[in-house]
């Protein structure tokens, strides 16, 4: 075992290869809801889920087991509608669908994956990061927070295509596996998670894992202007989101500070994907801290909670 | 893939060897109840079932994954025994627990265990029964289903260690590890499966997959004392809780006939598990039979349920 409980995705050697492995449970009502998300969306993002995992380790995602629990009153056409967006995001990636289980459930449905990946070399993981090291991240921030938010306190007076934005971003974001792939095989790359439960949460699991702090310039944080304008038209500071929102999905990462703007902009240039320096390593006993333009620590409110 | 969905695991080849992998779900009040078992039984199961499903490739059980949906009013050291069960169970076994995700489950428990199998060589399928064969299980049937209905419809006039022996048997499953590796090494055993729904159904998975028939003897099935004394006591027909019974997890396979008593012989002589020929393969056509003294078929009730 090269990686236990604790990373992304656990890591064994397997016949002189290494096994990454890692499974997430979604749960009706906790972590989506039939009336704000199609079934498709809720299998994609099942999947998606797991595959950030494995992105988030450098790895490549190749086999996908299904556990779907579903009420005796799902109509089977629903049911196949979440395995179709299952399998719809299992062939973008290349992900086979090999094996499952299915059960009765009282109420509510309970989608659990589990997804095998490889690694050609050692897995990034969470431990690395150093001092100096710059921290950066792939795409924009907040999105899915503000599609979340939409959802919850909407209709928003915004052009469908601004409100559609960053519903999609929380209904299905999108692994960032190649990403994952070119950041981890540059070798520039110290250390590395998926951002599930939101910036300043993750990047503290980066820091306690690599026993350093951080500090994140807020005015550097990518927002879309989609994200932007949800923000603004419910009162809200984009930057919190953006800070604090979960569900992103995409990937944080630290990089030697002489190889960061390199490694940005080969992994923009091969996925087409922006990826942006949004603050440094520091050493341990500060913490994470996000300062505001002038240098000065920001206080952010309470951390990200999913909806129930 | 050499095996996708469909039988007890899935198999694919991964870097030079044979990658088993297994998933499968148990909800609080459909698969197990807090009032009829404790929680460190429940975690035991959880990963019995799945052990069991890697023993009916004739793999080895190497590596678990667990995924935890728990209400937030259950106490931590409640969900720290049911973990506890998972260890226990995992240890005996010598299998790594080594990642996971737990989540909150709105009312419900909801465990979900993967796990990760190597196998020396090709798995053995459902697939490969063929006509003359003869049908063999592991240990003894119907204690779980004796113990579910004492659950359901005790007390009982029996003594303690009676009424415990088939509950132990229905909390708490063995799954037959060393027994599977050693029928898929003999090379003599032609398809394998795990008892889970009960003989007729998993007997008619042997059979679909195969296209084959069956036909098996009540009167050679191996009930326990046990199961017989709860069966009266209930006015139940044994021979009905071993034909029909689910979650005996005991192996249930096909072998050459020239070979089938010498690999009995070698599983009892190496395991101490009792191996007993209740059967043989006969042409597709008829189905599954079952057959009384004389030979008649015998007309089974309806099938095992989950008692939710």
């Amino acid at each position: 075992v090269l990686l236990g409980i604790g990373d992304d995705a656990a890591a064994v050697r397997w016949a002189g290869s290494i096994l990454l492995l890692t499974t997430d449970t979604l749960i009706e009502d906790v972590h989506f809801r039939r009336a704000t998300a199609s079934l498709v969306e809720i299998g994609a993002k099942a999947l998606a889920v797991n595959l950030s995992d494995i992105a988030a380790m450098g790895g490549d995602p190749r086999f996908a087991l299904l556990a779907l629990a579903a009420p005796a009153t799902l109509p089977v056409a629903q049911a196949d509608q979440l395995v179709s967006g299952i399998l719809e995001m299992a062939g973008a990636h290349r992900v086979g669908l090999i094996g499952g289980d299915t059960c009765a459930s009282p109420d509510r449905i309970v989608v659990t994956i589990t997804v095998a990946g490889s690694v050609d070399g050692e897995p990034l993981t969470r431990r690395g990061a150093r001092p100096g090291d710059l921290v950066l991240v792939t795409g924009s921030l907040g999105a899915s927070a503000a599609g979340l938010a939409a959802l919850e306190r909407g209709p928003l007076p915004l052009a469908d295509h601004v409100v559609g934005s960053v519903l999609a971003a929380h209904r299905c974001p999108a692994p960032r596996v190649a990403e994952g792939r070119l950041i981890r095989a540059s070798g520039a790359a110290t250390a590395m998670i998926d951002l599930s439960d939101g910036l300043a949460v993750d990047l503290g699991h980066i820091a306690a894992e690599s026993g350093v702090g951080a500090e994140v310039a807020l005015a550097a944080l990518p927002v879309g202007p989609p994200t932007r304008a949800v923000a603004e038209a419910l009162g809200e500071d984009a930057g919190q989101f953006a800070a604090r929102g979960g569900e992103d999905y995409e990937l944080l990462f630290t990089v030697r500070p002489d190889a960061a703007a390199d490694l940005a902009r080969q992994v923009t240039a091969e996925t087409g994907t922006p990826v942006t320096v949004v603050g440094r390593v520091t050493p341990a006993g500060r913490g994470v801290r996000f300062l505001d333009g002038a240098g000065a620590p920001v206080r952010l409110r309470a951390g990200f909670e999913h909806f129930a």
